[in-house]
């Protein structure tokens, strides 16, 4: 089984009726509910009011994929948290995937370094686009796919260049992003997916959906065939000292 | 059933009794016979004085997975057969793994877009260092391994920056190479590793056979999720006039 | 002072007088117009109906930064031309810059080891988007410009993963495409840049002009901190013995 | 001019008559002395122990590339100094040079996105190895040198997939390192060079010197053809209404 934590911020769902009509069991409730379906995956919510902000070390030391949204709080979300959650990463023991407005949260910025800077613009029609065919979290991808209204975000995108971009996407009003990248950090994966607003309906679409999934199983921490040291050890050997022993 | 074939130029081993006396069965012969204990590979054998060069169209058309080692007859290779490996590996219909002086074959300079040069030594003491121990193919690979004896291939090796430094080589004489290193063309994989001299006994180090294994796995052509075009077709439709549709 | 060539296959002005309107003095013309502003470049002209298609050794052998446009006739280039072009990009001593439809050309495909496919479609608005404004080739090039009509093409493009990404397109129908793109190949470096249709203006466009200035000046090669060798020479020395020598 | 600033931690030469006698200017006297042989460099001296800790906000709003040596009290460099010369290079207003036990700074882990963590091992012969001739950094550098006696530093290197890797070391005990790589974070460029052991001399070495000043000239900002917003503002226009306009 692999152990999956869905974080959702989870204030927008409880503080404005529009949003919750569209996702009554939050955001993290619906990606759930489409990961669940998946047998591979034993799905834990966790939520910012949740006590220990919905990662007590109990849950978080035994995650393999981390889901991150939040928004309008990320600056409540302890820097401790934050810190934990990094370290987890770069030990290859959790793979992270952020969505949407996660580009600017603390764990987004802090795990890959990075501002996470973007331009931003009304909600209007994207096309998403299929730009790594081959790469597993394109796996049953078409060519491309319309979201019918998502919230414009727009380059420049203030990242590193990313290890691949998967998606890129087509707005309306003329503009395109980079809206599905991938970063390696230490010896754990990171993706970052637009798609998401609070206010729109993406995560019911099936190839957002689909993208999920997919980047759940390719973020999943790799087992590594020697023993990863802690810090900077000192060598106590030389190499050379094997030879024909 | 993944479909492997393993083309030896094959010369050699006929020509020398040295090479002889440690491939009795041949280079390809060898490499098959630690392939064949994975259950989920069904190995074919080629070689360049075989019918077709060793690979007829019907062998060809199903491969998954090609293994590519030769040395003093580069030239003979057909530019036809060259072209047509070239062009399935694009396709994404099969992955190419070359192996040591394989760097200047037709088919690696060609499919990856190189001159494959290098500088070469001496036989001696290899140790071959894992850089990249999340990827698949470092899947159960140490920090370091030993080979006694190999022949130098040393830096600069004049490759384009390659999609990912998997393992990286130290020799005793004071020079280094990037070892191990995948391409990514068109909608095929490629890995070029460098250890299998002829004279040496490399591919009867447990690693080495490790590593090359995990190469075929990670060969293996990914399915895409949408019928991808030959040539460039023209789009005959707006994207655009799907919306709401 | 840097030497330029600016090929032009120069068939489609000749033939149809629609775009001899636009380009009396043909794609290269044009081109070497603004080319011609920038006192560091040396410019000259070659067309595949001059004698030794345009590019005659001692034309060839001296040009530091060749610039290449082809459409109907890329069969008729000479596979020995091609040859020569790749190995001096290869050897570092001359830098590529293919547009628009050369992405088909013999050049282009065999110098970068790629299909070269994509799809196109009708003339329509183009929005280029600077999506690497640290990269040399977008210096002094806005966040965006509109190209009010050109060639779309668009994504899937089938060509390795690019060491840069450095403009990106919107097109009016719900298209994007990757459209300028950095590869670096053995010593040398090539851009792909993806305006210029022959019915269209685009050659005129300031910023069009500009990204082609600066790739000129991006792809001079590179001067090398020691000999580079040709082919693969034998090592006859061990750094070993140079300690404290 | 281009505005340089050395910082040095500033301890062991105080603490210890072995590295003084080395270094009787420090670390970053010697590295001053060498840089200031370049007329369009104008190097300032900045330590621990100075004012600020040695980058008061007059000095590091105008330094256009920092260079960094720290060691045993990277613990003591404020969270508060960190995250302004975080912000600082993200912008794109300063480069970063971070030299050998100055992986495991706090600025290195930060701005890269790392823990930084290697293994290391007793003083030994190195050999430099130029991986990319072509870069700015390799210019002037032959395909190797040596350096007589240096710390082991030796991968597993656990840092991101590098943008460039310039230069692999080869050490006498049979570990090879990644041992100057480039990293471009936001809008800045960052460098990490491994020799640099306060027991050891390579600072003099002349290779180790043009390294390090042909780093300093790379990763010298560079200026954005647009005005670079701070935070992710609200995109309030179409570019599409910008169609003939």
């Amino acid at each position: 089984m692999i152990e999956v934590v869905v974080w959702n911020e989870y204030r927008h769902e409880r503080l404005e009726e529009a949003v919750r009509n569209i996702y009554p069991d939050g955001i993290h409730g619906c990606i759930k509910s489409f990961l669940d379906v998946d047998e591979e995956l034993n799905v834990t919510l966790a939520s910012l009011d949740d006590e220990c902000q919905g990662l007590p070390d109990e849950l978080l030391n035994k995650t393999d994929v981390l889901l991150w949204w939040g928004h309008i709080a990320h600056h409540e979300v302890s820097d401790e948290l934050v810190e934990k959650i990094r370290q987890r990463v770069y030990a290859g023991k959790m793979g992270l995937i952020v969505l949407h407005s996660g580009h600017h949260s603390k764990v987004f910025k802090s795990v890959v370094g990075t501002t996470g800077n973007l331009s931003w613009g009304r909600d209007q029609k994207e096309v998403v686009w299929n730009l790594y065919p081959t790469h597993p979290i394109a796996k049953g991808i078409p060519e491309h796919f319309i979201i019918d209204i998502e919230e414009l975000y727009c380059e420049p995108f203030y990242i590193p260049q990313p290890d691949a971009v998967v998606f890129g996407s087509w707005y309306e009003d003329g503009f395109i992003f980079r809206s599905g990248v991938c970063f390696e950090r230490g010896l754990g994966k990171v993706f970052y997916f637009q798609p998401g607003h609070e206010y729109c309906r993406s995560f019911y679409n099936e190839y957002v959906q689909k993208i999920i999934t997919n980047a759940v199983h390719w973020a999943v921490p790799t087992e590594v065939g020697y023993s990863v040291p802690d810090g900077a050890p000192m060598v106590n050997f030389k190499v050379t000292d094997e030879f024909n022993s």
